[in-house]
């Protein structure tokens, strides 16, 4: 018996799915693909500088970034769910792992998407991919106890950091996703603080769009304007063909 | 245009492509596609020891193993060609490296196998690596001078050594050959003399299976005997979807 | 004063200490040393998974596997003690570790074993790991507060994960452990419930045979049927002769 | 049928083996053991910098060095063998490799020391570690034709570079030396020129030694003036015993 | 609006500042520049053992530890803070992070320094790094409730440990610190128990000055006894100039 | 005595030093520095697969890369020599390294700038590398025979590659460009058939130049629009004041 195709992204704010997996998102959106978002925090301090400045609460400030980052996953065809564990620092304990390892049981996930686990800029980040990558693993065993079956083995892709090369993120896996660009951007717009950001990542979908051209050579016919992201894994791709 | 599926495999000498990527080429026999063997050497010096120490003259030799790498790729479905460029060592020249740039004009490879870049126990394996690599990337040059169309951007995967940990070799990608497995023993007893080298490859296609299995996860049902090839990859992957 | 040979064994799990490092303890064993095995857990929940699924509960898994444990050792020649810290996860505490520190300064070991400090597929291994290497420094301080001499620096060896290249392990040290194989095996056979472990190990120690003897060099007249552990060192070696 | 120990020192210039493994050399004499080291150059162009500006001609610079370096050798109880390969740069070539063969053949070593792989302060270091390298993977091949049987697989150690950070050499081996470090310092003291480069050296043996003994324990009873030398070990340790 | 450069020194014990930045405070305090030490412990369990030999109780200890920082801080003009959170281990907290997020904001260091990341000697060393850097980045958040301005991002440079090379430390910047080399053997005799590890680290300060003339050519007319300290830059280096 | 600054680049091909350092040249020429690129080859064959498309002659290409990289020059600020050493594959040879050895000696560059030492998509890019470093490093040496008087040691910067995370490429240093970035847009603009480049390369510099504030910290006051290049550093930097 195999599992329905389903995507899990584990974020640690609640933009971070936007900026970094969207296209990756909207993909299984257009498959007709169930895929659900948990953000563990709403970046409510370490990503909403514009806010505080502009004198707003902890509880406006949550409510918005709440409220735009639920736009977003519907515009990208996805579920969403809050956590509310803080930022700034985002907190390991055992308790949100056992909530994470709660979430794989019962959606069963065929894919995982989450951070990658070095991040110089934001401590936040590693703190949720290790989280989700312990919560896969006790998922898988028979013997934690949580309600569901055990979880299989589905792979893991950490998406790209804002600044690759300080997070030692090196593109293993360049996605193309030319095709529901006009979606992700549509999602980056509901993150209305942050507009920057949009063009900032329209950019880099280009970029990698280009090297995604140049390592699938031009004889596959890909149009000047692909858009890609870029993604690692930690884990060994199993296939049964060489492609 | 997208190309026809055609395997290019460069290998340092007549019995590597045999016990590393026996399976990988199977399958592509099995699938109906084109794969073709290089075999820059015969591996008359530097792995044909018993030989040696038999009296045999090098032609002897020569034949030897050119007559084995032929029935071993017959088995498999792949045609062979050889270089008789020396080894031990294998030596570099730019005339090599054109040789493999009219190989790639000439048959368009879609995947290209050959060794990883290290190996502290057989300086000809990163050599040849070395040189399939630079001939990948010349082919591609409308202004490099030899015959035929310039080459795409094929997929590079590089088989595993003797010593994969010696040898910075961490399995990227875990391919499934329990179908083929059958073809692959029968190319291995091909190699005559090498037979306590039948076993360790079959053992290591069992545990390669193992992580395998371990890596998919037990909801896909993959038989206990799973038999596994490991590849690792110096570009990244290209895809439209994430799996 | 040189303290008597002693070896101490740091394991997450009961069965650890048997597959990965049984023919080092038993060597220790056949020279008449003392070697102590310290389980930080039993391995109940992550390790036991046909026991769960038969229906079994924690408090007959946890005997079940204690005892296995227990006879493995003693056919290794090795004490042993179970700290039942849990497993899945294996929580890091300081109390555990002031527990080990008390363990350090009792036996003093000479020798330590214990995991490496990656393993992507079970976090209770590097946790062990952290541990056993935290209590070391620890006990070597005048100043921490626990009974017993100040240790000195004990060299530590890292035992083979299941998954090496997944777990940055490099073999750095090939311990030939031919003589005492019988009783790996014999040991390894006290742990009933994974009978596809032994013929797995088995093999492992076949393999990294080979790779003694081909790194010894045939001069050394080492046997065919050579089998070996591998170890990394995290710290270097002292000696007084290259070798 | 084991060889008799013998170490063989393959050395860019006349005088890195003094500097750098002038203990190892001297132990071996100690125990009475056959040294030989082979210098590819005389460091006639590269490290005479002041036999230069003093107006010396090259025939001069080259004698002058020889006969420093045959001092040196003479008081650390080895052989030495000059190459005149000419330096900066040291050239490689498939004759210069083929005469490293057939020292390898005759002396048949049973260790092997040379310079580390990289140093981007010298390019002549890493050549003569790739020669001595490739000549010993080559001598162990019965089909190679040199005279002198194959040679087994001796185990290699890097001495320690100028800047070792800078060379990517961490210590993984720390060699007692106090006993023989007078006549290190003495065969330094041949090379009359380089008078700054004893007390360099002198003070990187100590440096070592403080070392040696901090990985060492305080158990072991070791001297405060222990002196030592690094060396890293490209190959992994066969053993019987983990100490 | 530019902050006035001030210097933060984040250290684990009391100690550690001296031996490793002295020189870097030092220079700081000539150029009339406010410098700031905060050490999180005193180093009374791990770094005083021979008073714990002569028998002196906890409270003795970390006054007489106190009372030599002072001294150190004092002879190379920094003001220094002491945080007394325990040694050995030092225990990583939010509490103790917000302490030094509150120092941050207070004093808006334009340079910091810490330990490196990694030190298996002593994992009190990066556990203060962690510390120091965690603080750094959540000083910079409008979000975060604490006094003050938010932070700017200030150059982090960490130092150099006991055993560089064990810990992953490669020189990456080179300070010249030869005008103040009196200051720091003078900060450095204020210590008094560490007789031992004055000329320790004087002899380290000649070995990268002895660096730092090489990689600085003979050009610049440095002199032969140049001084220096050896750092390293988790963070890119932000410049006008190629220099 | 010090050296007047004077700043090498030395490039594969005719183009690569404007998009990767056009700005730390501009740089130099607006400090009223003297600049010289030295070009090993045109790019003839490997970057000009336009030309060869619209079937040019291979002495047509050279020569209109010629006039292109001589106009970028000129607007740079910077003199230009071409080696006319052939590109795919760019061979090493001592003759070339001579040649630049005395380009050094002549020059006495205080800056060096050249691609990094690694590129899976053009092995010219790392074969210039090599040979730029080893002739600095002969360079320097009194007794290499060539006219002019040492060299001294400047410091080596590499430039960003097209896929820097493909290429090992971290930055190191962030240089801001932002004062010369029209005079490098007017230099791309120079190399006419490459348009596409253009905006890519601009792209980059943004994104750089993002990065280069966020480093910087916002108390610095640097515009929105900073432009910014990235280079590593092979060896350490020599400084007097940590910042």
């Amino acid at each position: 018996m195999t599992s329905a195709p389903t995507l899990l992204v584990v974020s640690a704010h609640a933009g971070d799915f936007v900026w970094r997996a969207g296209g990756a998102i909207a993909l299984a959106g257009l498959r007709g693909e169930r895929a659900k978002v948990v953000c563990l925090s709403f970046g409510e301090r370490g990503e909403s500088a514009r806010a505080w400045r502009a004198g707003r609460t902890l509880d406006e400030i949550k409510a918005m970034r709440r409220e735009e980052a639920e736009s977003a996953a519907a515009t990208l065809g996805a579920e969403i769910e809050f956590m509310d564990a803080g930022d700034y620092p985002l907190v390991e304990s055992s308790a949100l792992v056992d909530r994470l390892v709660r979430v794989y049981r019962e959606i069963q996930p065929t894919v995982v998407l989450t951070h990658p686990l070095a991040d110089p800029y934001n401590g936040d980040h590693p703190a949720a991919a290790r989280m989700a990558l312990q919560a896969r693993v006790l998922a898988q065993a028979a013997g934690y106890d949580a309600p569901g079956e055990p979880l299989g083995a589905p792979p893991v892709f950490f998406f790209e950091p804002h600044q690759p090369e300080q997070c030692d993120f090196k593109p293993e896996v360049l996605l193309d996703i030319t095709e529901v660009f006009g979606a992700k951007r549509a999602a980056m717009e509901c993150l209305r603080a942050q507009q920057h950001m949009w063009d900032y990542y329209t950019d880099l979908a280009k970029r990698r769009g280009v090297q995604l051209r140049r390592n699938a050579g031009p004889n596959l016919g890909l149009p000047h304007d692909t858009m890609a992201e870029a993604y690692m894994r930690p884990y060994p791709q199993v296939t049964d063909v060489l492609a």
